[in-house]
């Protein structure tokens, strides 16, 4: 059809392409340059993680990294999500109990749940830490993969933080949810790496965070596998430990569930410290982010002496080595969404 | 520039950029209108994988599967690559405590590594199965994990498989990379779920089948996060078992590291048997299948009394559910690429 056109015609055709591709092009870098991170102020912190960006996704830059090797980690409790004044899993962990006391009548005589139920705290902080344990396992095992799932969904349909009177997962950090889909419009793949068990995430990771399944890690217990009489599989949680993906566990975990060494980790406690080490030893350009917990107005304030997140040795090796530190009453124009 | 341009040659402009378009389209429907799985034989096999993707990816029909729930998994040994005469990991262990015997002038009299060394099969096979696995875990700790990855890959680099005379990443099955194509052509996420060390497996699998690291699911051993004295970390592999995903293992390995029930799922053996009844139990729309090893002339024949590999209570599964089972003599045009 166009064969027989004259030549200048073809030539304006060609132009006019060219100019509609041109458009497309500019409303797509009017996109770009939007803010990607509006929960963010401007600072220091901010600037290292776009600076970061930037620069690995330079196509011909000394620092390009291929997506492929875009491998970014974040803890989860501190990190994406606020574990005051308990670990939310703890939470759930102490609410299933109750719930799930109906049917254990025989708890009402056998410690630590005999305690626990009926509210004595002294004669629970008497049998220690391992009564603790033993509460947490109970609500974690003796139930099939799916049966546990679904407890959490209905916890979390239910439940209430008690200082902000909102369901646990509101209870994510706005400025970490931009940042992770900044990543992946960069390229990224995101994964959570958390001393959490990896069964409880997984229920809720993909609406909060835009995390997949198959992108968290996590600690985990022994599943057996089973028919039933009808030959039905099911996999029944055992109490058994399978792995603790916290600490030095981290990297293992890494290692084991990733198989690749990621270039940008974010964490906010001692927990994560190996993780930033195993992150940072690596070659090429490498990213390490602390969460700080500096806003007890907004959130909560704790560092070297909390039981709960404490950050001492991981913090001094981030001052001495530039790692970034996200002081969250000055970087975070919001915390949670819910604030707006 | 275009504002002033008779309407006449806007329109033909206009009309040039829709052909352009057009051109491009049916240039893409060309390609996919080729056959995807060049390396099948026409026959049920086939039909059935064909079949099982067009309705989960027909959008608004009744058995449609989101992209995200596409989760399929492959038993490497025997359904993606060879397995015979022994499993590859196990000629790779036996080559590498060979080549570790220079340092190790020790093993010269300590049993099994005595017998190996020394090439008294006798003495070896007396000392029973326990001996080569205290074989295979040599090759496999006291080491770090960058060491080991090296090894594999110098290994990879050097060995040959006896009868084929090929790199061992030369013996995988042509018609099942074309069918991890073809799934992931069609929003197919694709995993390895293999009884093999997930380590093993990481260093060559991206390459021979396109799936990363992150996406091989496998046997693993506890590594110890460790700081030299420059403060440069790495992960030492001990002897410990981690997690051993075969058999029942699987099912329990896919729930620790995917989180999803697949709805496609591969194997050739009965310690792939939990694994399919595991994805067939899920809802809605299933796929199970079982390479059948039937070419001894091409490839291997063996199926219920094999040492390895033995396929006997699947087969019958397969058999009595419709399960597709893949007679290899028949199915495949071709086994291995270099044939062609």
């Amino acid at each position: 059809m166009f064969a027989s056109a004259p030549s200048t015609l073809r030539h304006v055709a060609f132009a006019l392409c060219l100019g509609l591709l041109a458009i497309g092009t500019s409303l797509a870098g009017a996109r770009a340059q939007s803010d990607p991170l509006p929960s963010w102020n401007e600072g220091a912190a901010k600037k290292s993680i776009t600076d970061f960006v930037a620069k690995v996704t330079a196509q011909g830059g000394a620092e390009f990294v291929p997506p492929t090797e875009r491998i970014a980690v974040f803890d989860n409790d501190g990190t994406l999500w606020c574990e005051q004044p308990i670990y939310f899993q703890a939470a759930f962990a102490l609410d299933r109990v109750k719930a799930m006391a109906l049917d254990h009548p025989e708890w009402k005589n056998r410690q630590p749940f005999k305690a626990f139920l009926s509210g004595d705290r002294k004669a629970l902080a008497a049998q220690g830490e391992k009564a603790l344990l033993k509460l947490v396992a109970a609500a974690h095992s003796g139930m099939t993969t799916d049966e546990f799932a679904k407890s959490v969904a209905d916890w979390l349909a239910t439940a209430k933080h008690p200082r902000f009177d909102r369901p646990y997962n509101e209870l994510i950090y706005q400025p970490m949810v931009e940042l992770l889909a900044y990543l992946r419009a960069n390229g990224f793949k995101t994964f959570i790496v958390s001393g959490g068990g990896v069964e409880f995430m997984r229920v809720w990771a993909e609406k909060a965070y835009g995390i997949p399944p198959e992108q968290v890690v996590g600690s985990s217990g022994v599943t057996q596998y089973r028919l039933d009489a009808a030959g039905k599989p099911s996999l029944l949680k055992l109490t058994k430990v399978q792995f603790i993906d916290d600490g030095p566990g981290k990297p293992a975990g890494i290692n084991m569930m990733i198989g690749r060494r990621p270039i940008f980790a974010f964490g906010n406690s001692d927990g994560d410290h190996q993780m930033l080490q195993w992150t940072m030893a690596g070659g090429g350009a490498r990213f390490a982010g602390i969460v700080h917990h500096t806003d007890a107005v907004r959130e909560y304030a704790y560092d070297r002496p909390s039981k709960i997140g404490q950050l001492d040795k991981a913090w001094d090796e981030a001052k001495a080595k530039g790692w970034t530190v996200v002081d969250i009453k000055q970087d975070w124009k919001t915390v949670f969404a819910f604030e707006r």
